[in-house]
């Protein structure tokens, strides 16, 4: 049986990699910003270098037969099945790139590794992170959903990953909730990125704000100046007890309750994970957002509503990269 | 091969029955009011006696050999593993119930048939239907949106249903897009069924009219009695160019849409079939539907956005039920 494998996490701004022991978690890590500027092949290059040093540090401890492979979590449409990697928003100018083969390629020309490699969507891969080893472990079906600068989210349907029939499954940020409303991300209005991304966080804020301005504390926090006014003033304000910020939290965890309910309803997923940095706010958050949630849906759909908190924090995504390369979780391309 | 089935049909109101051939499709068929005054006990009587009725009839000339059994779609949460209804809407005072067991009984112990029975919720039932011999035949995923007094729907993945955790998957008229909005329906407040359920559509009219009112031709069509105002009457109008009319649809059109980016979103569903009394409406609903869609979801989700009429009308769920008796259904029970 394979037993560890290398995890990466291929963001616009860094890589981050580790060795992971399917049992033991991670070994050893890295971190490095990514070499955006060298294009394509020039991050192949890193990657593949930096798997490579991973994996003979490795050697000194581990079996090399026991190694089940390297599994990389990339921004932006994967095709699992394929290796295939489509328009990643953060790396500019890489169309549609085979992630998988280069990286393979790389990996036994430049480094004499001739090893499994798979690619997964990083949203799906920190989902599937979340379902083996963290805040969904105990879940048969849940979704995972990411509050940071982008809302976004991964979906585990009997603990495998629904990746959808084109792989772009898990979108909560570009739910619509608010059709008519003034909020626009990415050209499409009334999305719940649009009302709770990180930056709209802010803006909601200084709106409820209005003439009166922020709450006292929260401009002694922002250094009176509002426009550094950032989500940890505003949890730190409500941890402390400020009812403006109060307000804030609740207003947020509303939204994503509506948001959360919408799942309910279409795909009749009742568990709920909530990771990235937003959701550092925690039950601030996740109270007002579960009476939403039951506000939101029918009684029938009542039974087994649940949040949770993520726990793998920013580590889900090597988590859940390597944990695809275990035979715990299904091969990229054996479902739809 | 077992090559016919019986197809039922439970509603509120009417029960709907039908001998299906796998391959020829409807060979007899029979309605008859739903006798709900009569409890649960005494509609299990009456579905009992009916499919009796149609077994005998269709043994003159089917083989007995052949059959593949009698497939119940109902309404409500159905737990088709299980073979349990509970708390149909339109059928007051039945809780939970072990639908498919008592009808079992009933068939084997006054009729002497002893056949295998299973049952279904009814969209999900309709949505099968649609995948297997209607609107849907040509994709291997897409959902069914019903719109009619209700708006309802049944998700089609790789070709099997998709009934969630709990079996309650599908339920596209509870998802909200206006949460702010005025509009409420069986207490939640911005759904799509609040808005473009049939008798919103109506209200949608009058309200746009305003103070002017609705167009001549609509005063016409409903002979000056606004309250007699029916969704006939706005299609026959906009067929005839009515502008005022052609307005509704498209706006009609344009909510369908905001709901089906939303699908399309979360799930990655990108084909829809659209069925329900209100989609005869056709093309007035679904252009606008699909222009809509497009505008509400990203440019990498637009590849393959499709919007087809149901072609099974409210034959949908026999054909539905059957079809899940004959081997190209999987046995319910058989996934999540």
């Amino acid at each position: 049986m394979p037993s560890w494998a290398i995890g990466i996490d291929l963001g616009g701004t860094n890589i981050k990699t580790a060795v992971i022991d399917e049992a033991a978690g991670i070994l050893f890590e890295d971190a490095q910003p990514t070499d955006s500027a060298a294009g394509p092949d020039g991050v192949i290059r890193q990657l593949a270098l930096l798997a490579s040093d991973l994996y003979q540090q490795a050697s000194e401890s581990l079996d090399a037969g026991d190694f089940a492979g390297v599994g990389l979590g990339a921004p932006g449409a994967v095709d699992a099945a394929q290796g295939m990697l489509s328009y990643p928003p953060n790396l500019p100018g890489w169309g549609r790139y085979p992630l998988r083969d280069r990286l393979r390629q790389r990996l036994e020309e430049a480094h004499g590794l001739s090893v499994p490699v798979l690619v997964e969507n990083d949203a799906n891969a920190a989902a599937y992170g979340e379902a083996v080893y963290g805040g969904g472990s105990a879940f048969r079906d849940f979704m995972l959903v990411t509050l940071g600068t982008g809302v976004g989210g991964g979906i585990i349907l009997d603990r495998k990953l629904y990746r959808g029939p084109t792989g772009t499954a898990g979108e909560i940020g570009f739910m619509i909730i608010d059709f008519e409303g003034s909020s626009v991300h990415a050209g499409v209005r009334g999305t719940i990125e649009s009302l709770i991304g990180k930056e709209r966080i802010v803006e909601l804020a200084c709106r409820e704000g209005g003439e009166q301005g922020l709450s006292p504390r929260l401009m002694q926090l922002c250094s009176l100046n509002v426009d550094g006014l950032s989500p940890r003033h505003l949890e730190q304000a409500a941890r402390e007890g400020d009812r403006f910020a109060l307000q804030i939290w609740h207003r947020v965890g509303e939204i994503l309750g509506v948001g959360l309910a919408n799942v309910t309803a279409l795909m009749d997923i009742r568990k709920f994970v909530i990771g990235g940095g937003i959701s550092a706010a925690g039950e601030l958050i996740f109270e007002p957002a579960l009476m939403q949630l039951h506000r939101s849906t029918l009684p029938s759909m009542h039974d087994g509503l649940e949040i949770v908190p993520a726990r793998l924090g920013n580590k889900a995504g090597m988590y859940g990269a390597a944990a695809l390369c275990f035979g715990s979780g299904q091969p990229p391309g054996s479902d739809a």
